[in-house]
């Protein structure tokens, strides 16, 4: 069975964690800063050492594209992204890239046979840390976005992200982008972000999409007055409104399908002051299921909830939504043969967060394959996935490839 | 009966409101900004007009004494302050300082006899706006807080206390400090603040005292995970955890005293990130009774909490306490008394504010009256009190001053 190079992922995964490092395990990367610039041009480096060569589209998407055998035929992408949340970890993203460059270094220097063009691929700005919105790139390339909008949007010190792709230096053509036309599939490598894959002892998850969401605002209103004068007769506290709905949309939601999940991550008090009753208080819940039966039944349960919790009104409000996204049954189905292939234990599985893949999934065939998270965490520094953990991802997502070649 | 000149008092309500006036019905005057310094000019312009002349001490205190016909006895001093909140009202503290002035006004153009000196006096900072803490000058001249401490105290900008009543021109002696040789009684009358009086139709708050008072903060600790890649069974959710805490705090103390009144009022939640679950999230707990006991129980309950809620372990600290302050019997009486005379509806009651004379009250007889306010509201624009309610206050301190005077 071919496999990637240890030694050679366990170089890439300390070189790239190098840039940015946060001297505390981890890194912060924002999309196009002094830092991601580093990655990419380590990137270009290693890609420009075998002979592969690198362009860039409109949106700083960088494409290294390994020619095939037979002219005219359509390129196989694989692509994730280099840039990281603040004090992010050293897999999320770039083990997708890296993934990208092992298995175009391991096909170019053990000169395996290959009809198609294979391209290792890098997306810009997916997290939306310093720009929003997240999966930004994709967005624009497949349609989602209006890329006047996305050029627009700014960071918190003001500066847009137009202007930051100018100073990247990473601009080419809008003729250089991803298309349907010039490829065929597009295969991302993720760290799972969650514990599922390393609780069941699983070593692949096989991914079938991405689950559909909705994120609501709850509100309460109340009346701010002076906690020493007040007396508890006369309150209309809208925190222990808060309190109190939360605690109903937990209870009833937890009736629900029990691969639900859903959050009340986000809080908003006014005037969150000590000495004063709470006369506004502002939180999120954002749902996730595969099946949008199921996020029906969460919005009904939203829609239905009391109009009054502790004589304090309560209302809510849709931020936003997405539906459900299926990738591409023989992808995935080749994936799973892959990782049999290898005799790896596999699960198949939804994704919960987003990723580039799901916007690319409009526009060709299109599948992801996970990595297990040690201890599910994510999106900080202990984020962590063993480098045999990340070989056998790299080794799937070989083989998966090679398979596509052949049709 | 001898009564206060009601056009008169009309005119100082609405000559102070000018001062740092929002435009909305309210005002903004922190301690010694440009705002104050206009009041405290108005308050001795007005004091010099009927000969009366100030004096300030280390603290910008600023002391109005009208001389009494005997040599040597104390003076009797009414006092409040003159800053507010932020968009406050324009009777909070204020309406005290216009009744010193106006019972000194009366007593002076009426020319009504009287044997001691009687004192119109401004407490600097009682707010703690812009230089925490509130009540700082009373604090530094009843040795509640080290002057050095006060003196450092910053702003938000980070200007120091010191530097501001430098700038403000009304820094005295240390000497012309209140002290209980020099006077004999203290009198603060002060709004509400509380929906009790006016919903009990009554005219008069005889104050006997100031609630003792807990301040607590209850922390609970989950871990941070994606919101879309943690199923529920793995999750420990401190917000969750925060809510249940809240509700059963609020179940347990609503078994107490119904005349207790505790607050949860301010909440921090970490990383407050609607697609993060919460790690951790810090409410306060203010709680105050008159009753020693009943705070005793108060926080036999917070001892008692679970120690986890939600797989979330929950923790307290107590941040800040004070002892019930009881105010001058006799003095206390004798407002009772006075506002009989006058045939005034009136109810004994504690204040669940803080004000100076609970510091004064540790170095000299000292007791406050309420009027009551509309609605209950305070520390907000649309605090209000009828110009025929504040008369009716200023009525009850001109005859208890005159009272204190005979004996």
């Amino acid at each position: 069975m071919l496999i990637c190079d240890k030694d050679r992922v366990k170089n890439k995964i300390e070189t790239f964690s190098k840039f940015g490092d946060t001297g505390q395990g981890g890194v912060t990367r924002f999309s196009l800063s002094k830092e991601d610039l580093q990655a990419r041009s380590e990137f270009v480096r290693r890609m420009e050492a075998i002979g592969v060569k690198t362009v860039a589209d409109d949106m700083a998407n960088v494409y290294a594209t390994l020619p095939g055998t037979e002219k005219g035929l359509p390129a196989i992408v694989m692509a994730s992204h280099t840039d990281s949340v603040r004090n992010g970890g050293n897999y999320d993203g770039i083990l997708g890239v890296i993934t990208a460059m092992e298995v175009v270094e391991t096909i170019a220097t053990k000169k395996i046979p290959h009809r198609h063009p294979i391209t290792a691929m890098i997306w810009t700005n997916e997290e939306g840390s310093l720009y929003p919105p997240a999966m930004m790139s994709s967005g624009v390339v497949c349609g989602k976005f209006a890329k006047e909008n996305i050029i627009a949007s700014k960071s918190p010190e003001g500066k847009t992200f137009g202007d930051a792709l100018k100073q990247s230096g990473y601009v080419g053509g809008e003729v250089n982008r991803l298309n349907p036309k010039e490829y065929t599939a597009m295969l991302e490598l993720h760290i799972e972000q969650g514990p599922v894959l390393e609780s069941e002892g699983m070593e692949i998850g096989v991914v079938e999409g991405v689950v559909g969401m909705v994120n609501y605002r709850i509100r309460t209103y109340g009346q701010t007055d002076h906690a020493g004068t007040t007396p508890m007769s006369f309150r209309r506290d809208a925190l222990l409104a808060a309190a109190s709905a939360i605690k109903y949309l937990h209870t009833e939601l937890d009736k629900l399908d029990p691969n639900l999940v859903y959050t009340t991550g986000n809080i908003l008090c006014h005037p969150n002051i000590h000495t004063c009753i709470p006369d506004a208080v502002d939180f999120s819940l954002d749902a996730r299921h595969k099946d949008p039966a199921v996020i029906k039944q969460v919005v009904d349960i939203i829609k239905n909830m009391p109009k009054e919790f502790d004589k304090c009104e309560v209302n809510y409000e849709e931020a936003w939504a997405r539906k459900t996204v299926k990738f591409n049954e023989e992808l995935v189905a080749l994936v799973q043969r892959s990782a049999d292939a290898y005799g790896y234990t596999s699960k198949k599985m939804y994704s919960g967060a987003g990723h580039d893949a799901q916007y690319v999934a409009d526009i060709m065939p299109t599948t992801m394959l996970f990595v297990p998270s040690k201890d599910g965490h994510s999106h900080c520094e202990p984020e962590h996935t063993s480098l045999d953990a990340c070989c056998k991802g790299i080794n799937v997502m070989l083989r998966t490839v090679l398979e596509i070649d052949k049709k």
